[in-house]
Protein backbone atom coordinates (compact mmCIF):
# COMPACT_ATOMS: atom_id res chain seq x y z
CA UNK A 1 0.00 0.00 0.00
CA UNK A 2 1.26 3.25 -1.16
CA UNK A 3 2.01 5.94 1.93
CA UNK A 4 -0.75 8.54 2.64
CA UNK A 5 0.46 12.08 1.90
CA UNK A 6 -0.88 15.26 3.54
CA UNK A 7 0.12 18.57 2.07
CA UNK A 8 -0.80 21.17 4.23
CA UNK A 9 0.35 23.94 6.57
CA UNK A 10 0.63 23.34 10.33
CA UNK A 11 -1.35 26.45 11.21
CA UNK A 12 -4.47 26.08 8.84
CA UNK A 13 -7.35 24.53 10.19
CA UNK A 14 -8.53 22.49 7.79
CA UNK A 15 -5.00 20.76 8.08
CA UNK A 16 -5.31 19.85 11.46
CA UNK A 17 -8.75 18.35 10.70
CA UNK A 18 -7.17 16.10 8.62
CA UNK A 19 -4.35 15.29 11.09
CA UNK A 20 -6.21 14.53 13.73
CA UNK A 21 -7.94 11.79 11.93
CA UNK A 22 -4.56 10.32 11.24
CA UNK A 23 -3.49 10.30 14.61
CA UNK A 24 -6.69 8.77 15.67
CA UNK A 25 -6.41 5.89 13.23
CA UNK A 26 -2.87 5.39 14.02
CA UNK A 27 -1.79 5.18 10.26
CA UNK A 28 1.84 6.40 9.10
CA UNK A 29 1.68 9.33 7.16
CA UNK A 30 4.01 11.50 5.30
CA UNK A 31 3.74 15.32 6.10
CA UNK A 32 4.45 17.90 3.32
CA UNK A 33 4.38 21.67 4.71
CA UNK A 34 2.65 23.75 1.91
CA UNK A 35 4.44 27.20 2.35
CA UNK A 36 1.41 29.27 2.04
CA UNK A 37 3.60 32.51 2.89
CA UNK A 38 5.31 32.33 -0.43
CA UNK A 39 2.30 31.34 -2.10
CA UNK A 40 2.72 27.96 -2.88
CA UNK A 41 -0.89 26.83 -2.23
CA UNK A 42 -1.14 28.75 -5.78
CA UNK A 43 1.63 27.62 -7.60
CA UNK A 44 1.48 25.46 -10.83
CA UNK A 45 2.76 22.31 -9.00
CA UNK A 46 -0.35 22.58 -6.11
CA UNK A 47 -3.14 23.17 -8.03
CA UNK A 48 -3.42 20.02 -9.59
CA UNK A 49 -3.69 18.36 -6.29
CA UNK A 50 -6.47 20.97 -5.13
CA UNK A 51 -7.80 23.71 -8.26
CA UNK A 52 -9.14 25.65 -5.10
CA UNK A 53 -5.93 26.42 -4.32
CA UNK A 54 -6.36 25.21 -0.81
CA UNK A 55 -4.95 23.30 1.77
CA UNK A 56 -5.15 20.14 2.48
CA UNK A 57 -4.37 17.88 -0.28
CA UNK A 58 -3.74 14.06 -0.03
CA UNK A 59 -2.45 11.22 -1.87
CA UNK A 60 -2.47 7.68 -1.49
CA UNK A 61 -1.14 5.97 -4.83
CA UNK A 62 -3.10 6.98 -7.39
CA UNK A 63 -6.19 8.58 -5.16
CA UNK A 64 -5.64 12.18 -5.21
CA UNK A 65 -8.58 14.02 -3.09
CA UNK A 66 -8.47 17.44 -1.31
CA UNK A 67 -11.64 18.73 1.10
CA UNK A 68 -11.06 18.00 4.68
CA UNK A 69 -13.99 16.24 5.68
CA UNK A 70 -14.08 13.78 2.26
CA UNK A 71 -9.80 12.96 3.51
CA UNK A 72 -11.34 11.97 7.07
CA UNK A 73 -14.08 9.93 5.39
CA UNK A 74 -11.88 8.15 3.36
CA UNK A 75 -9.09 7.65 5.84
CA UNK A 76 -11.83 6.17 8.62
CA UNK A 77 -13.37 3.94 5.74
CA UNK A 78 -10.37 2.71 4.65
CA UNK A 79 -8.55 2.02 8.45
CA UNK A 80 -11.62 0.77 9.51
CA UNK A 81 -9.77 -1.51 11.92
CA UNK A 82 -6.92 0.24 13.01
CA UNK A 83 -6.47 3.24 15.96
CA UNK A 84 -9.86 4.68 17.20
CA UNK A 85 -13.27 3.80 15.41
CA UNK A 86 -14.62 7.06 14.01
CA UNK A 87 -18.14 5.61 11.90
CA UNK A 88 -20.92 4.24 13.31
CA UNK A 89 -20.71 0.81 11.07
CA UNK A 90 -24.06 -1.18 11.25
CA UNK A 91 -27.16 -0.27 9.98
CA UNK A 92 -27.54 2.51 7.49
CA UNK A 93 -30.13 4.51 10.00
CA UNK A 94 -27.11 4.00 12.23
CA UNK A 95 -24.67 5.35 9.73
CA UNK A 96 -27.55 8.39 8.69
CA UNK A 97 -27.40 9.68 12.27
CA UNK A 98 -23.52 10.15 12.63
CA UNK A 99 -24.31 11.62 8.73
CA UNK A 100 -26.49 14.40 10.17
CA UNK A 101 -24.37 15.49 12.90
CA UNK A 102 -21.44 15.88 10.48
CA UNK A 103 -24.07 17.64 8.37
CA UNK A 104 -24.85 20.17 11.16
CA UNK A 105 -21.37 21.25 11.28
CA UNK A 106 -21.15 21.64 8.14
CA UNK A 107 -23.25 23.59 7.42
CA UNK A 108 -24.37 25.55 11.07
CA UNK A 109 -21.33 25.27 13.28
CA UNK A 110 -18.35 25.86 10.55
CA UNK A 111 -19.58 29.04 9.06
CA UNK A 112 -19.72 31.38 11.85
CA UNK A 113 -17.13 29.72 13.83
CA UNK A 114 -14.88 29.97 11.13
CA UNK A 115 -15.84 34.11 10.50
CA UNK A 116 -14.98 34.21 14.63
CA UNK A 117 -11.69 32.35 14.58
CA UNK A 118 -10.82 34.62 11.05
CA UNK A 119 -11.61 37.73 13.53
CA UNK A 120 -10.43 36.59 16.58
CA UNK A 121 -7.65 34.36 16.01
CA UNK A 122 -5.69 34.81 12.51
CA UNK A 123 -6.48 39.09 12.35
CA UNK A 124 -4.54 39.70 15.64
CA UNK A 125 -1.91 37.75 14.51
CA UNK A 126 -1.36 39.54 10.97
CA UNK A 127 -1.80 43.07 12.97
CA UNK A 128 -5.51 43.39 11.53
CA UNK A 129 -8.47 45.42 12.67
CA UNK A 130 -11.55 43.16 14.13
CA UNK A 131 -15.10 44.10 12.64
CA UNK A 132 -16.67 43.91 15.54
CA UNK A 133 -20.40 43.71 13.56
CA UNK A 134 -19.06 40.31 12.08
CA UNK A 135 -17.83 38.73 15.75
CA UNK A 136 -21.40 39.97 17.24
CA UNK A 137 -23.23 38.39 14.45
CA UNK A 138 -21.14 35.70 14.26
CA UNK A 139 -21.53 35.06 18.57
CA UNK A 140 -24.99 35.19 18.11
CA UNK A 141 -25.55 32.96 15.21
CA UNK A 142 -23.06 30.34 16.61
CA UNK A 143 -24.77 30.90 20.58
CA UNK A 144 -27.77 29.77 18.67
CA UNK A 145 -25.92 26.31 17.27
CA UNK A 146 -24.55 25.77 20.69
CA UNK A 147 -27.97 26.06 22.25
CA UNK A 148 -28.94 22.76 20.07
CA UNK A 149 -25.51 20.99 21.15
CA UNK A 150 -26.56 21.84 24.46
CA UNK A 151 -29.94 19.83 24.35
CA UNK A 152 -28.18 16.92 22.88
CA UNK A 153 -25.07 16.51 24.71
CA UNK A 154 -27.67 16.65 27.28
CA UNK A 155 -28.76 12.96 26.18
CA UNK A 156 -25.85 12.12 24.31
CA UNK A 157 -22.40 11.60 25.39
CA UNK A 158 -20.90 12.88 21.90
CA UNK A 159 -23.08 14.04 18.71
CA UNK A 160 -23.44 10.80 17.05
CA UNK A 161 -24.18 8.35 19.54
CA UNK A 162 -22.19 7.57 22.85
CA UNK A 163 -18.84 7.33 21.34
CA UNK A 164 -16.24 10.10 19.81
CA UNK A 165 -16.87 10.32 16.25
CA UNK A 166 -15.82 12.46 12.89
CA UNK A 167 -19.05 14.25 14.00
CA UNK A 168 -17.01 15.43 17.41
CA UNK A 169 -13.49 15.66 15.40
CA UNK A 170 -14.25 17.49 12.65
CA UNK A 171 -15.17 20.27 15.38
CA UNK A 172 -11.90 20.63 16.75
CA UNK A 173 -10.02 23.25 14.56
CA UNK A 174 -12.06 25.54 15.34
CA UNK A 175 -12.95 25.04 18.46
CA UNK A 176 -9.74 24.76 19.71
CA UNK A 177 -8.74 28.41 18.82
CA UNK A 178 -11.82 29.75 19.93
CA UNK A 179 -11.56 28.43 23.12
CA UNK A 180 -8.27 31.04 23.14
CA UNK A 181 -10.35 34.20 22.03
CA UNK A 182 -13.18 36.22 24.22
CA UNK A 183 -15.15 33.92 22.31
CA UNK A 184 -15.29 31.22 25.17
CA UNK A 185 -17.82 32.25 26.72
CA UNK A 186 -19.91 30.90 24.36
CA UNK A 187 -18.81 27.27 25.18
CA UNK A 188 -18.20 28.00 29.17
CA UNK A 189 -21.91 29.29 29.61
CA UNK A 190 -23.18 25.53 28.49
CA UNK A 191 -22.45 22.91 30.96
CA UNK A 192 -22.64 20.22 28.53
CA UNK A 193 -21.30 21.89 25.52
CA UNK A 194 -18.10 22.86 28.26
CA UNK A 195 -17.87 19.33 29.30
CA UNK A 196 -17.76 18.20 25.86
CA UNK A 197 -15.01 20.49 24.50
CA UNK A 198 -13.05 19.66 27.49
CA UNK A 199 -13.15 15.78 26.56
CA UNK A 200 -12.25 15.74 23.19
CA UNK A 201 -9.67 18.65 22.84
CA UNK A 202 -7.84 16.12 25.84
CA UNK A 203 -7.78 13.91 23.13
CA UNK A 204 -4.34 12.19 22.55
CA UNK A 205 -4.37 12.15 18.85
CA UNK A 206 -5.94 16.08 19.24
CA UNK A 207 -2.26 16.90 21.50
CA UNK A 208 -0.26 15.34 18.72
CA UNK A 209 -1.76 18.15 16.28
CA UNK A 210 -0.75 20.89 18.68
CA UNK A 211 2.68 19.63 19.39
CA UNK A 212 3.37 19.69 15.77
CA UNK A 213 2.07 23.34 15.78
CA UNK A 214 4.41 24.33 18.24
CA UNK A 215 7.13 22.58 16.69
CA UNK A 216 6.72 25.21 13.85
CA UNK A 217 6.57 27.84 15.57
CA UNK B 1 -41.30 -1.14 6.64
CA UNK B 2 -42.45 2.23 7.36
CA UNK B 3 -43.88 4.79 4.80
CA UNK B 4 -41.33 7.61 4.58
CA UNK B 5 -42.42 11.18 5.86
CA UNK B 6 -41.40 14.27 4.18
CA UNK B 7 -42.21 17.58 6.23
CA UNK B 8 -41.15 20.43 4.01
CA UNK B 9 -42.38 23.24 1.82
CA UNK B 10 -42.56 23.40 -1.68
CA UNK B 11 -40.76 26.77 -2.10
CA UNK B 12 -37.87 25.29 -0.25
CA UNK B 13 -34.46 24.69 -2.17
CA UNK B 14 -33.79 22.32 0.48
CA UNK B 15 -37.03 20.54 0.41
CA UNK B 16 -36.51 19.98 -3.11
CA UNK B 17 -33.11 18.46 -3.04
CA UNK B 18 -35.07 15.75 -1.18
CA UNK B 19 -37.80 15.53 -3.20
CA UNK B 20 -35.34 15.04 -6.35
CA UNK B 21 -33.58 12.37 -4.49
CA UNK B 22 -36.96 10.63 -3.95
CA UNK B 23 -38.50 10.85 -7.43
CA UNK B 24 -34.69 9.45 -8.73
CA UNK B 25 -35.29 6.43 -6.56
CA UNK B 26 -39.05 6.33 -7.11
CA UNK B 27 -40.08 5.43 -3.92
CA UNK B 28 -43.33 6.05 -2.23
CA UNK B 29 -43.44 8.96 0.01
CA UNK B 30 -45.51 11.17 2.07
CA UNK B 31 -45.07 14.65 1.94
CA UNK B 32 -46.56 16.88 4.71
CA UNK B 33 -46.75 20.70 4.01
CA UNK B 34 -45.28 23.01 6.76
CA UNK B 35 -46.46 26.30 6.63
CA UNK B 36 -43.39 28.79 6.38
CA UNK B 37 -45.75 32.03 6.23
CA UNK B 38 -47.52 30.83 9.59
CA UNK B 39 -44.04 30.07 11.09
CA UNK B 40 -45.35 26.44 11.62
CA UNK B 41 -41.37 25.45 11.30
CA UNK B 42 -40.61 27.35 14.54
CA UNK B 43 -43.61 25.53 16.71
CA UNK B 44 -43.72 23.42 19.48
CA UNK B 45 -44.96 20.25 16.87
CA UNK B 46 -41.66 20.86 14.79
CA UNK B 47 -38.95 21.95 16.73
CA UNK B 48 -38.40 17.93 18.25
CA UNK B 49 -38.25 16.68 14.01
CA UNK B 50 -35.49 19.53 13.60
CA UNK B 51 -34.01 21.24 16.19
CA UNK B 52 -32.61 24.26 13.69
CA UNK B 53 -36.92 24.89 13.01
CA UNK B 54 -35.90 24.79 9.57
CA UNK B 55 -37.33 22.57 6.22
CA UNK B 56 -36.85 19.70 5.33
CA UNK B 57 -37.47 17.10 8.27
CA UNK B 58 -37.60 13.13 7.70
CA UNK B 59 -39.41 10.56 9.37
CA UNK B 60 -39.08 6.60 8.84
CA UNK B 61 -40.60 4.63 11.63
CA UNK B 62 -38.37 5.57 14.46
CA UNK B 63 -35.41 7.18 12.07
CA UNK B 64 -35.89 10.98 12.65
CA UNK B 65 -33.50 13.01 10.36
CA UNK B 66 -32.53 16.12 9.30
CA UNK B 67 -30.38 18.13 6.65
CA UNK B 68 -31.78 17.57 3.23
CA UNK B 69 -27.94 15.59 2.38
CA UNK B 70 -28.23 13.51 5.54
CA UNK B 71 -31.67 12.70 4.71
CA UNK B 72 -30.69 12.13 0.44
CA UNK B 73 -27.64 9.57 1.58
CA UNK B 74 -29.62 7.78 3.74
CA UNK B 75 -31.99 7.19 1.10
CA UNK B 76 -29.35 6.54 -1.66
CA UNK B 77 -28.38 3.78 0.31
CA UNK B 78 -31.19 2.40 2.00
CA UNK B 79 -32.90 2.29 -1.51
CA UNK B 80 -29.91 1.55 -3.37
CA UNK B 81 -31.38 -1.22 -5.76
CA UNK B 82 -34.68 0.97 -6.49
CA UNK B 83 -34.33 3.57 -9.36
CA UNK B 84 -31.18 5.77 -10.27
CA UNK B 85 -27.79 4.48 -8.98
CA UNK B 86 -26.88 7.52 -7.11
CA UNK B 87 -24.15 6.54 -5.20
CA UNK B 88 -20.59 5.22 -6.43
CA UNK B 89 -20.60 1.73 -5.13
CA UNK B 90 -17.58 -0.26 -5.33
CA UNK B 91 -14.17 0.75 -3.42
CA UNK B 92 -13.46 3.22 -0.54
CA UNK B 93 -11.62 4.73 -3.29
CA UNK B 94 -14.50 5.38 -5.59
CA UNK B 95 -16.82 6.45 -2.54
CA UNK B 96 -14.08 8.93 -1.87
CA UNK B 97 -14.27 10.74 -4.93
CA UNK B 98 -17.88 10.79 -4.69
CA UNK B 99 -17.97 12.19 -1.15
CA UNK B 100 -14.81 14.65 -2.16
CA UNK B 101 -17.17 16.32 -5.06
CA UNK B 102 -20.39 16.60 -2.52
CA UNK B 103 -17.96 18.42 -0.26
CA UNK B 104 -17.21 20.91 -3.16
CA UNK B 105 -20.80 21.35 -3.44
CA UNK B 106 -21.27 22.04 0.37
CA UNK B 107 -18.47 24.13 0.74
CA UNK B 108 -17.85 25.74 -2.32
CA UNK B 109 -20.74 26.04 -4.51
CA UNK B 110 -23.74 26.47 -1.94
CA UNK B 111 -22.70 29.42 -0.07
CA UNK B 112 -22.61 31.79 -2.87
CA UNK B 113 -25.36 30.42 -4.67
CA UNK B 114 -27.34 30.31 -1.45
CA UNK B 115 -26.65 34.26 -1.51
CA UNK B 116 -27.69 35.10 -5.00
CA UNK B 117 -30.73 33.00 -4.75
CA UNK B 118 -32.08 34.83 -1.52
CA UNK B 119 -31.11 38.08 -3.53
CA UNK B 120 -32.22 37.50 -6.79
CA UNK B 121 -35.31 34.95 -6.74
CA UNK B 122 -36.74 34.86 -3.63
CA UNK B 123 -36.02 39.78 -2.58
CA UNK B 124 -38.45 40.17 -5.44
CA UNK B 125 -40.85 38.31 -5.17
CA UNK B 126 -40.92 39.25 -1.52
CA UNK B 127 -40.66 43.20 -2.20
CA UNK B 128 -37.62 43.29 -0.99
CA UNK B 129 -34.50 45.49 -1.87
CA UNK B 130 -31.50 43.35 -4.05
CA UNK B 131 -28.30 44.13 -2.44
CA UNK B 132 -26.29 44.89 -5.48
CA UNK B 133 -22.56 44.55 -3.83
CA UNK B 134 -24.08 40.77 -2.37
CA UNK B 135 -25.30 39.71 -5.72
CA UNK B 136 -21.23 40.99 -7.14
CA UNK B 137 -19.46 39.29 -4.65
CA UNK B 138 -21.05 35.98 -5.05
CA UNK B 139 -21.13 35.90 -8.44
CA UNK B 140 -17.59 36.44 -8.38
CA UNK B 141 -17.29 33.65 -6.25
CA UNK B 142 -19.25 31.46 -7.64
CA UNK B 143 -17.74 32.01 -11.39
CA UNK B 144 -14.10 31.00 -9.66
CA UNK B 145 -16.16 27.64 -8.55
CA UNK B 146 -17.58 27.44 -11.92
CA UNK B 147 -14.15 27.51 -13.73
CA UNK B 148 -13.18 24.59 -11.79
CA UNK B 149 -16.40 22.99 -12.75
CA UNK B 150 -15.77 23.41 -16.25
CA UNK B 151 -12.43 21.84 -16.46
CA UNK B 152 -13.64 19.26 -14.21
CA UNK B 153 -16.61 18.97 -16.45
CA UNK B 154 -14.47 18.82 -19.70
CA UNK B 155 -12.79 15.54 -18.26
CA UNK B 156 -16.16 13.67 -16.80
CA UNK B 157 -19.48 13.24 -17.73
CA UNK B 158 -20.82 14.47 -14.16
CA UNK B 159 -19.06 15.64 -11.52
CA UNK B 160 -17.87 12.47 -9.56
CA UNK B 161 -18.04 10.06 -12.55
CA UNK B 162 -19.83 9.29 -15.60
CA UNK B 163 -22.77 8.74 -14.28
CA UNK B 164 -25.48 11.01 -12.83
CA UNK B 165 -24.32 10.88 -8.95
CA UNK B 166 -25.67 12.84 -5.54
CA UNK B 167 -22.90 15.36 -6.10
CA UNK B 168 -24.84 16.45 -9.13
CA UNK B 169 -28.78 16.12 -7.87
CA UNK B 170 -27.38 18.75 -5.00
CA UNK B 171 -26.77 21.49 -7.16
CA UNK B 172 -30.43 21.40 -9.02
CA UNK B 173 -32.34 23.45 -6.53
CA UNK B 174 -30.08 26.12 -6.64
CA UNK B 175 -29.43 25.78 -10.38
CA UNK B 176 -32.79 25.96 -10.93
CA UNK B 177 -33.15 28.82 -9.80
CA UNK B 178 -29.84 30.46 -11.20
CA UNK B 179 -30.63 30.14 -14.66
CA UNK B 180 -33.95 31.63 -14.07
CA UNK B 181 -32.12 35.21 -12.88
CA UNK B 182 -29.44 37.44 -14.03
CA UNK B 183 -26.73 34.85 -12.96
CA UNK B 184 -27.65 32.65 -15.74
CA UNK B 185 -24.94 34.24 -17.42
CA UNK B 186 -22.29 32.52 -15.78
CA UNK B 187 -23.28 28.73 -16.40
CA UNK B 188 -23.94 29.81 -20.19
CA UNK B 189 -20.56 31.52 -20.66
CA UNK B 190 -18.87 27.67 -19.74
CA UNK B 191 -20.10 24.68 -22.35
CA UNK B 192 -19.07 22.10 -20.51
CA UNK B 193 -21.33 23.54 -17.28
CA UNK B 194 -23.96 24.57 -19.50
CA UNK B 195 -24.21 20.99 -21.10
CA UNK B 196 -24.62 19.80 -17.58
CA UNK B 197 -26.83 22.21 -16.59
CA UNK B 198 -29.32 21.29 -19.32
CA UNK B 199 -28.78 17.72 -19.12
CA UNK B 200 -29.03 17.58 -15.41
CA UNK B 201 -32.39 20.12 -15.28
CA UNK B 202 -34.06 17.89 -18.13
CA UNK B 203 -34.23 14.79 -15.54
CA UNK B 204 -37.65 13.34 -15.46
CA UNK B 205 -37.20 13.12 -11.41
CA UNK B 206 -36.81 16.67 -11.42
CA UNK B 207 -39.50 17.71 -13.82
CA UNK B 208 -41.54 15.90 -10.47
CA UNK B 209 -40.59 18.63 -8.49
CA UNK B 210 -40.98 21.25 -10.85
CA UNK B 211 -44.56 20.35 -11.38
CA UNK B 212 -45.37 19.96 -7.57
CA UNK B 213 -44.14 23.70 -7.29
CA UNK B 214 -46.90 24.64 -9.91
CA UNK B 215 -49.58 22.93 -8.38
CA UNK B 216 -48.70 24.81 -5.37
CA UNK B 217 -49.03 28.59 -7.26
N1 LIG C 1 -13.51 23.24 2.62
C1 LIG C 1 -12.07 23.16 2.59
C2 LIG C 1 -11.49 24.46 3.12
C3 LIG C 1 -10.01 24.56 2.90
C4 LIG C 1 -9.47 25.92 3.33
O1 LIG C 1 -10.24 26.88 3.50
N2 LIG C 1 -8.13 26.00 3.49
C5 LIG C 1 -7.51 27.25 3.87
C6 LIG C 1 -6.56 27.02 5.05
S1 LIG C 1 -7.46 26.44 6.48
C7 LIG C 1 -6.72 27.76 2.70
O2 LIG C 1 -6.00 27.01 2.04
N3 LIG C 1 -6.84 29.06 2.40
C8 LIG C 1 -6.15 29.71 1.34
C9 LIG C 1 -7.08 30.20 0.26
O3 LIG C 1 -8.31 29.96 0.33
O4 LIG C 1 -6.58 30.83 -0.67
C10 LIG C 1 -11.58 21.97 3.41
O5 LIG C 1 -12.30 21.60 4.35
O6 LIG C 1 -10.53 21.39 3.10
N1 LIG D 1 -28.62 22.84 5.75
C1 LIG D 1 -30.06 22.72 5.77
C2 LIG D 1 -30.69 24.03 5.36
C3 LIG D 1 -32.17 24.06 5.58
C4 LIG D 1 -32.76 25.43 5.26
O1 LIG D 1 -32.03 26.43 5.16
N2 LIG D 1 -34.09 25.47 5.09
C5 LIG D 1 -34.76 26.73 4.82
C6 LIG D 1 -35.69 26.58 3.63
S1 LIG D 1 -34.79 26.16 2.16
C7 LIG D 1 -35.58 27.12 6.05
O2 LIG D 1 -36.27 26.30 6.65
N3 LIG D 1 -35.49 28.39 6.44
C8 LIG D 1 -36.20 28.92 7.57
C9 LIG D 1 -35.28 29.34 8.68
O3 LIG D 1 -34.05 29.15 8.59
O4 LIG D 1 -35.81 29.89 9.66
C10 LIG D 1 -30.50 21.59 4.84
O5 LIG D 1 -29.77 21.33 3.87
O6 LIG D 1 -31.53 20.94 5.10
Amino acid sequence: MAVMKVHGNPFSTSTHRVLACLYEKDVEFQFINVDMGAGQHKSDNFLPLNPFGQVPAFEEGDLKLFESRAITQYISQEYNDKGTQLLLPGSNKTMAVLQLWKEVEAHHFNPPSTKLVFELHYKPIFGMAIDTVVVEESEAELAKVLDVYEARLAQSKYLACDHFTLADLHHLPNVQYLIGSSAKKLFDSRPHVSAWVVDITARPAWSKVLDMQKQKL
